[in-house]
């Protein structure tokens, strides 16, 4: 089935530090390798903008798949001590610093995104499997959260957009105010991701259904995504006022106290944030 | 865990009299308690704007939950003897007569409010619950139904706004139309609620739930309601519009003919309202 | 239960070519009857636009319930062989000759809509019962397929709008997508349906609560109608926008080729489109 990888031109401009990106037809496996545990700091969302901008550019290319080498972490959440070098990065697509741009971009792109997730995805993580077109996650290991309200903050990446336009008021109320961990099986019972399946069959299931739409016209990709965005996609305003009230919340003393308490227990360190949903209910 | 209640002054005006209300740090738990089946009437009415304006004025409390004295009715609806009272007990919180902007107010509101459902909530009684922030209900016992299209009249209080952007438009249709009564296994796969759980777990799970939230900054429950709201909670001109055609078909020969044989058959009594779905039916 | 059929002069009129309609009180039964394979061509349309007229001239019809003869076939798709009269047919009912047109008129009908789904319904056959204002589906037989999206065409008559709404972004950009079919269990868990059933309940189901609606006021169906398809039915002008596109798709040299490769192995014959999810990724 695999065809041949792309032209020499194409290969060498393939390269990224915290993604390793295959293909196969029409679509582009990339796999997140950012350890420890999978941050999204400055290298990571430089190697997203550039794989998007190059996957756009090749119209051979119309579906990409995000997956994670990390069994336990797709994308842990946003590395919070180098916000300024992540939005120096973001601002590579567009200009515009924000991530939730950089990921609205991706939704509205003609390019097909489909997220395979085992692990955790949390805030920005969540945030980035969300912007995607589609979501599938393993049963017995993906874990959602929104911690964002524990902090006292709105997610500044369209969190609240794409869940309340998912799962309705009420679920996404829960969903962000609790701040919580919820499983791959409730998260499917809520809209969160599209279904969630047996880790055994996760990566066959993604890469027919991967292959399937790349073998279809692009044109539908694209009429397809333009008319389904135009009802369910939240405007750029929508997402940039997101992101200035998580801007305006982050500066404020009680974050501020809570997150230095939330370093202290070990947030950003693989082991406590297995239960991230616990720790940030303790500070 | 338990904080000491609230200074004397508080305590003292927190005397209601169809509620029972208790607090534990940053949560009021009020118990509904208006036999003999809690129909919503100018009283309970009324220790409800009581309630929302203690509560709102008090910034030390963060979370409202709701729940049921009475096993087999948690608001049966509102009491139909008593429209114009009831509008005056409503009228005291924003000048507007319409239950449905009370229950709206309290939706924008920056308490965060839970419902704990066990037993039925039928007309009023379900858009209270759907005004509220989430819903939990008892597997075994939760009924949920708007029946008032069985009397030829849409729902005066937002059920149509709120079951719509839930549930979408069939089975918003569906369960508007058939006025009929759904469990809460139903109610959990349309939307109604947030979920269902076995009643010996529902307590606890929402306390939990409760107390969490009510730990978290109070800046992040506004922020965060505020741009949910924006987006799917529906406006106070629909909310009015719906109540006036609710007003509007409650004078027609058609649902007085209805009504007064529904009367007849023991609507607005204990035992006949326990099949409600089967009454209305046979009018 | 059945009240006597209508008068002769109405029953006159209710003579149809590719529908068997009976009447029970208030509620049509419209059995769809076009062998082979319940194609939507320009009879069937005649058919159906005719049976909405009458039926709003009767204001003693308040329901209508939608089936299939066949049990493998509810509506395979439209005649695509037949696009010129099909588009003739559909403009004698409000001048407007597009399908999508003629099943928003319906949606919009004061006339309340139930789907009884037995086998296929795909491309027009799905966007017909998504026009319908509740669905309900046999669990071991009912199949469900847009699959336009493989020719490189959005669906012309209003599925990405109707499915937008019903299940949220994700999952009906992958339902549009993948071009693929799904079965009435998926199709209940996205929202496509509001309910499967066991096949030898489902009559009996839909007989119920058809009826049920039916007896109660007509008044009460139709503001509970407007004000839903106020918050949920998407406009004429995008249900106009999505069949120019797909009117703009057609004529492309890929869609021809793909509709010819298609043709060659059995589109639009009954046995092929057993498994037309796997046809459509062969061409």
């Amino acid at each position: 089935m695999s065809k041949p990888i792309e032209s020499t031109s194409q290969k060498d401009s393939m390269v990224f530090e915290k993604l390793n990106v295959t293909r196969e037809s029409a679509v582009l496996f990339a796999v997140i390798d950012a350890p420890p545990m999978n941050l999204e700091g400055p290298e990571l969302i430089r190697d997203l903008v550039s794989l998007i901008q190059q996957a756009e550019a090749d119209d051979t290319v119309q579906v990409i798949v995000f997956k994670s080498a990390d069994p336990d972490y797709f994308i842990s959440h946003v590395d919070v001590t180098r916000i300024k070098e992540n939005r120096e990065a973001a601002a590579k697509l567009d200009g515009n610093p924000s991530i939730g741009q950089v990921l609205r971009h991706m939704s509205a792109s003609r390019l097909v995104t489909i997220a395979q997730i085992e692990g955790r995805v949390r805030g920005v993580g969540s945030e980035f499997i969300l912007a995607c077109d589609m979501r599938f996650a393993a049963l017995e290991s993906a874990i959602f959260g929104q911690f964002e309200p524990a902090f006292g903050v709105i997610p500044g990446a369209g969190a609240a957009q794409h869940l309340t336009r998912l799962m309705g008021r009420g679920r996404a109320l829960e969903v962000l105010l609790s701040a919580d961990d919820y499983d791959a099986e409730i998260a499917e019972r809520y809209g969160w991701i599209n279904r969630a399946l047996p880790a055994a069959e996760l990566s066959d299931f993604v890469r027919s259904l991967a292959l399937r739409i790349g073998s279809f016209p692009a044109a539908g990709h694209a009429v397809v995504k333009n008319r389904v965005n135009a009802i369910a996609l939240a405007s750029a305003e929508d997402i940039q006022r997101d992101s200035d009230l998580f801007l305006e919340g982050v500066v404020t003393p009680e974050y501020q106290r809570r997150m230095q308490a939330a370093m202290k227990r070990g947030f950003q360190t693989r082991e406590a944030e297995m239960n991230l949903g616990r720790l940030v209910a303790e500070l």
